[in-house]
């Protein structure tokens, strides 16, 4: 029997049939029929395996699917897996396992064994979902890997701020800035995916507090000033009461993350706006910039 | 030796004395010498248990503490503790035993099993203080038992409002109704207290949605969707953004909790001022009601 | 001649033919021919008598109206006439009579003689339009009987409020209660109706304000305060300045109509669409409800 | 029996005694004895005539008030009433009579008999306090006559701007400007007045309504297009809602009475405010004005 | 060879043709074929001169362009030019010539001598353009003209104000309003214009405040505090830092430059609304007037 | 003849006395009397040099003034003026010639000719100023060289943040950077000084865009792209139009511009307030940082 292995693009269904239109690695276009109500096992956007039998009507040669496996649970190896990711998904402008091996050296390089605990049980925790996702749905780094990435990226501005305010706390900031992010894991549901109820319902940052609180229950640590730093930090990381954050930032830390989550948002943004636009013109109008407009100078 | 008891009303401390000013049982005033740097041990408004050692100067008799204790941790008997509570402190308008009666058979009401383990076991941990904190430092229900009170109100309110709208589930918003503040036992200090460390970097909204976490994580609760739903409510029900939540009310009981915290605030401390002021006259300026005055009518 | 009876769904004119076309009672479509011009005498939306002459033209027999007349002004009998809005409009889920009769019972409850008169007075004088009216254009309560069908739950909830808030008024809470909305028959035009000249320039809180005085003086009761803090009430009902009231609530029964008026809209309209929603997912965005989606629990 | 005649400054009263200290129409000081509780026949800032009766207390002259009338209500001609106003208050800086000849005059002009009818009846039921009262109690026009004064200035801007925009209706401008403010002599008690419980609870755009509605009653006049654009125009006078209208102007003619009627407070109070403001300096910061200094050019 | 002069409407491109449709002077279509690339040429809603040649295809004359001029540019005398101006594009309700007439009247009539000789600098350099261009590219007097029609307009309401107010400073006010658009012309690009960059990075009122200050620095009267406050009438003229000026108004001609300017914009636009209204209807929803719609008086 | 230098504390004068008391070099404090209305010469919070006479009255040697010359332009070496500068006046923490070595640095690293010529032409003419000014009155860097240590530690985050965003134009932010708040010296009189006339009318965002303009224009460079972008850095670097930009960052560096100035005035503020707090506890209320209090953590 015959394997195929495609992205959804459309479903059509009718009341006597129903059929699939995928892309497959090559970017051709193939059509596979399905049993009736099969198209509740597909999603639009996501690549599945398809077990295929044959058949011919009317002397042309046609498929059918008899099986459908998300790839993500098929028994394809990782390395494969993590092959087909790349050929059919937009990625990080860097390979996943260089932003992994950079993170994770960040995390080693917390001196604070009590934050190094607690950050790198709530990190271990999520690590299989950390570098697949995207930083948001819209908006900023919509892409497979854009959370990690994003986040290494502020590590790294984390390092150019400690230059110069050298009296802030590099510990809380690494751990902070590797952790703020970390429940849009389960906030919303994929690169393509929407938000999940809870993510609706607490949101990322309640969720993640609620995560680093479990972590530090379970290490006897919960009752540190550490501890209540972090949460702080995470809590109020969006940095206004009306943009979600609970309290306001009351740490320079806690300030600092939300100015960089911040400037990373729409300096990245900025950069590939500005890639695709001509000289001597102005970009299309950004979400995350308050909509404006920017200038690309011809000099 | 004698024993004293009195609330602070006042330190006097200079380079070589230190005495405190005490407000007794019965209205008098006493003043007691204390060791240099025991005014540490002291806190203004609060009450303690002075043991007293006497001497003449310039033969006038002389009171000195040879030890200090906190009422709350002091030998006496609770019943004792308590009349002594009543004696010092303001208190809600109705016995705290009546209050607590009251509202632990609204707990005891609550007919879904998850819902009342949950909510058992959080107010069971907080039950000690439960009945002797505000509703709030300033603003509304500030005096001892006044979160308490305020609750039982919020829950009759509850019961009020499920006679019109019955599509309303009843036993979330008992349980909510219960916890929504129970966080303020460690936002703020006390009585006459200050906003703790915690309770400025975290609030009591996310404080209690990690109580509650952490009440069903050891019940194996914390995957249901009644307890998200009891999170929900507690994170958002003081509304809006601008307010604090870090989500606006998503369910009819979550707009419902936000409708009946915001209206017992207000038509509470209305009624305690309509009451000391003349018909035909306004009100003072009230701080909870957006700083309006209001109109006692003649008719 | 034959008559018919049909609401008209839309109407096509050109140069020489003129054309409506109706749902009948049992909801089947009917088309009929008119004089020229006679499409002024239409209203997309209601209801109306039609004359008909018959004649053939190419064998198929045809229909023209010889004379039109609106269902309200017919010579049908009222109760006929009641028959007919129930098969042709949306209505409020209480039988209109049922409605009225509630209504009334709480108007005859009203003990202080002034604030009964005066209400009686305005009550009586817009009765006819009362009971047809929706509660709004959009938004809420967008049926037949909608106005009084809000206006009986609200009464229900100042009953309700009034058993935890006994220091209230009840009476000028029912009078205020009847009258609030009164002024929409005027400010509207009718169920499927538009904004009148007066409604978009005046609206219904001061339109209503001089309905009162205009009553009252007739009763010589204009200069009572009963009749001042009925008129604040009417036009402090909207609760803030942004949303059109010209002054804030600045009694307890004004702030207490308010609240009821706005949480029976909301509330209301959240269980109608909580009622089109499956569990476990959540609503459309809603409209009086910031356009915010609900969640409907599982649980 | 000795009669004088002065201005409350401050009220002295103990257990047995109770004094008024006054300001005479020459500037000079007088104390005078009140018998217990008279102080309640007083307002401060307000001009009353003491009968008085002499005694000798330890050789000196005292004053003791055996009646107390207010000027107003007092037996003086109207004539000397007036001298007496302008010695004891600030005033308009033009003759009170100059102001009302010029503004009946406007009335005289008002070509349309409704406008004109309907005008006349309100300005003549409150014409005794129009030509005394304040724009104002604080912010601008606040002295005798500022009312008017202040209407007047809007009636020539009404003619300037006719020059400019000739589409607008002379008839409904000078009705609306004469009416806009009428009902403030209502709404504040007086030149050092308060806001009445009316004013509070109404507001004068309300009133106003109410009163141009009593007016055209009874000149069955009430149903009038010109009554309802009269009523829109004083009701959308504050042009927002959040400054009090419950409806924004939707009529040129309402567009502009906003218009004027902010310019005249703002340029009336600047050009006062630069008038005691060195060249080449700054005034103090404007109530009026967004709290703003202005600049008064050295050029 | 042919000419012909046509308003482009639009350009049609494939891979081996290029046409563009015209209208002419006679509202008649024409259209003409281009050389490949040659739409570069043209800007939709400009008025060209084409010089046309003509072949046979399929029996059908066609023609094909073989110089293309923008009419600014051509040879046709200023004469001819604004006949065709004026018979192309929308057009000020005033002859131009007499609205540059009365616009220079008033620079005549500026006493001060700073002041005029500063304004007639800034003046003679872009009249050129002052009496083309639009008021703006929406909203309000958006045709030939409507800079120097608004500006003129203003120019009279300042006569108009000037007659009530007398203490503000003619000349400022009459420098002012002639210069306080003029850098428009360098912030939009024509009648069907678009932003420049130079319009969107700076606006028009630093451009303006810059442009005064060059004209005062080449004639040495850069430090006078004419100069000074023309600058700051010029930056504060749009009211508000929300409307886009860097300082609010601080003077009193600075205030009333704001005012006029604001109503201007509105009554004129009012009028034309209202012109294609009829009696006892609303307006169309007018984007100057918040998007208000105004009824139009029957009376 | 005595000579003294001390910095005037307060002044006292009288009908016929006229004295100053001063603060000397160490910290002494010394009183000098005045001939009337020599007051005048002095400022509050200056340093003077005083010539004296003394004589005696009642016994006690007595000073008086015969000469008062400000310390910047008495004929003191610049190396003695700058020794007392640092004897009597707060100051950056850094050398002042070490911050000017450092800015002249950046200076020449410039590139790109325009900007560096520009920028240089700028930079020389206001540079006598811009190593004493402060950066603002209040809120933040209130003290001698607070405008240049603010602009050395901007261009430090200009080179760490381009590290991570190396698209954006180093010439082109080192250029604003420098000269972004150069027009603060003439918009506040001095340390302890006032805005001026024109700081007031203009600001300081016009007046330097002015001043840049005006050096280009001399060096025959205002129509190029470098100083038109340089000019929207200038008017846009406080990134919203409420804090008075009169334009938006449109531009990558316009925007970093914004965010560094930013967080330079936030976490310079917060470093010093952190200093003086004890570990534990929160600062005192932050004007610069939203009156928010941070707390010092204890970890």
């Amino acid at each position: 029997m015959e394997l195929i292995i495609g992205k959804v693009e459309s479903i059509n269904k009718g009341d006597n049939y129903c059929n699939a239109s995928l892309t497959l690695e090559d970017k051709k276009h193939f059509n596979v029929k399905l049993n009736m109500n099969d198209d509740s096992k597909l999603t639009i956007g996501k690549v599945f395996v398809f077990e295929l039998e044959t058949f011919y009507k009317e002397e042309v040669k046609q498929y059918k699917a008899v099986s459908i496996t998300p790839i993500e649970t098929s028994d394809l190896s990782k390395v494969e897996k993590n092959r087909l990711y790349s050929a059919f998904y937009n990625y990080a402008p860097m390979p996943l396992n260089e932003i992994r091996t950079s993170i994770e050296l960040y995390l080693s390089n917390i001196d604070n064994k009590i934050l190094k605990d607690v950050t790198t049980a709530v990190y271990e925790k999520h690590e299989s979902k950390y570098y697949l996702h995207p930083a948001a749905t819209k908006f900023h780094h919509a892409y497979i890997g854009g959370l990690a990435y994003h986040t290494l990226t502020m590590l790294k501005l984390v390092d150019a701020m400690l230059m110069v305010y050298d009296y802030l706390n590099k510990d809380l900031l690494y751990a902070a800035t590797i952790l703020h992010d970390i429940s849009k894991v389960d906030e919303i549901s994929g690169v393509d995916g929407e938000y999940t109820t809870e993510g609706l319902l607490l949101g990322h940052l309640v969720m993640a507090s609620i995560e680093i609180d479990k972590a530090a229950t379970s290490l006897g640590l919960d009752q540190t000033e550490e501890v209540l730093l972090l949460k702080h930090l995470i809590v109020s990381h969006h940095g206004q009461l009306n943009f979600g954050s609970p309290k306001k930032p009351q740490t320079g830390e806690a300030l600092l993350l939300w100015y960089i989550d911040s400037i990373d948002s729409k300096f990245t943004e900025l950069k590939s706006a500005l890639e695709s636009t001509k000289s001597g013109e102005f970009t299309q109008s950004l979400a995350v910039l308050d909509k404006m407009r920017f200038y690309k100078p011809k000099m």
